[in-house]
């Protein structure tokens, strides 16, 4: 299947290279041309002029880009070039309505979609054990599954177009709340005088743990937090959830009480940290009190 | 080591007759008579008069209350009994200034004691697993371990007397936090017609994850809540959170925030349900805007 690829960040690059590896990768376009010419040297994959160029050359596109309007910016620019039959895969983390206008717009030259955002950073892009959790028409799916499976190992289909992302969602919302139990927990047994690391060991076993307890209380018990999940991200993708929860009419509390937080840590320069920085703000709380 | 047991509630009995079964159990005391009297038959050890009574004939005393008036209250009442060198091993969950109260009333005496609250509920009690987080002089730590190796597994000494529900009340947060987590999470997924029991799958092994989403977020899908940990039992808890954070001059939000929210859930009528019927109240914020 040939397979080309629209993005190459942090996350974009890694999964480019590892459909090199599959044999799919057969051409890449990016908005900074001087990395899509440094892939291409490497890989011997052809650099595309343009997305629609990019688009008349391949099987299954694959897009990982930042923002809606970046997704649907390059749908536009590719839609032209594109033949019936592609398969546009988009592994942005963008919202649900996003995922539904895309798909629709290229619905209309016969062109497949997918909404299609993964889960497990920049070392799960690299290593292609990505979650990818899929949305959109099932025959759609097993059509694009060899190009999935080139890039993540755990790889569900969750049901109709936005479906992916609606998921995507909701694992962000568990990341804020989650956060927020733990940064709390953690600044409260510090001002109890608990010994942090004793603290973990004791509690990560138990009903109250959790993948961040486990792996980034110790960030906060060394007050040290390397990126990780950063802030802004994390506060990008919560924005999302704000508008799909908006779109219900529904404020949801864990969201917005960690955007507010979030946006005080970027001010005070922590938006690049991982968001078990948020500890600095609870651990503040009793800074006050003593 | 002759060891006695006051407070043969749903927790303590389990733990009472894992001491039997160590061949530590002498005799019980329980403020409800007819339970001691129906151990007392079951195992042969002992049903004593009165807690002094008790304290006078063995060399270790474990105490399993609700309250901490209750705790205050079994020392004063073993106090006159008890022979100097005596380890009280309380494994009610109350706040870290009673601990040290119920320390300081007994020190007078030459009675040790150690703060030493549980987690894993009545089946971690019942099956010799429960988590035993403790405060205390190591020395009388020591002395006392046989009786906590009869009662759980993962035993540690958190540091002085209090530590032990510094401990407890740290893993009660976490418990509070996550489950807002889960809960708003899950609310958010079934708004946007998401199949649960496929989030459930998707997210379970990525980095959002908890206990409380493996275990209880297919309770929210199904829409039953079986105790569990129930609303009651963790806003008691909660509160005793709220007290020592109070003692720091602090007000912790995700607490409060639970606390409030329990409080509507008790009043509703959900008080006996497990915590995750938290679903109820996220998933109505949807109802509202539907």
């Amino acid at each position: 299947m040939k397979t080309g690829f629209i993005g190459l960040g942090a996350m974009g690059l890694s999964m480019a290279r590892n459909l090199h590896k599959a044999g799919l990768l057969h051409g890449v376009w990016n908005r900074t041309a001087a990395r899509a010419a440094e892939l291409a040297a490497e890989t011997g994959c052809r650099q595309a002029a343009d997305p629609a160029a990019l688009a008349a050359e391949v099987e299954a596109l694959v897009i990982c880009v930042s923002a809606d309007a970046d997704v649907l910016g390059v749908v536009d620019a590719l839609a032209p070039g594109a033949r019936p039959g592609l398969v546009v895969v988009d592994c942005s983390t963008v919202s649900a309505v996003t995922a539904r206008e895309a798909a629709a717009r290229l619905a209309r030259r016969g062109v497949g979609f997918l909404d299609c955002p993964v889960s497990g950073g920049v070392e799960g892009a690299r290593n292609g054990t990505l979650a990818i959790m899929c949305g959109g028409d099932p025959a759609t799916f097993e059509r694009a599954r060899p190009v999935l499976a080139a890039m993540g190992r755990a790889i569900t289909h969750m049901g109709p177009t936005g479906y992916g992302q609606a998921t995507k969602a909701t694992n962000q919302i568990l990341c804020a709340g989650v956060i927020q139990a733990v940064a709390e927990a953690m600044a409260f047994a510090k001002a109890e005088g608990l010994a942090l690391d004793k603290v973990i060991e004791a509690l990560s076993t138990g009903a109250g743990s959790s993948w961040y307890f486990v792996n980034r209380a110790p960030f906060m018990a060394r007050g040290s937090y390397p990126a990780g999940f950063r802030v802004r991200l994390h506060d990008k993708d919560l924005g999302i959830c704000h508008d799909m929860a908006a779109a219900h009419g529904v404020s949801l509390p864990v969201v917005e009480t960690t955007r507010a937080q979030y946006r005080e840590l970027m001010a005070a320069g922590h938006g690049d940290e991982d968001i078990s920085t948020l500890f600095r703000l609870k651990d503040a709380l009793f800074g006050a009190g003593r």
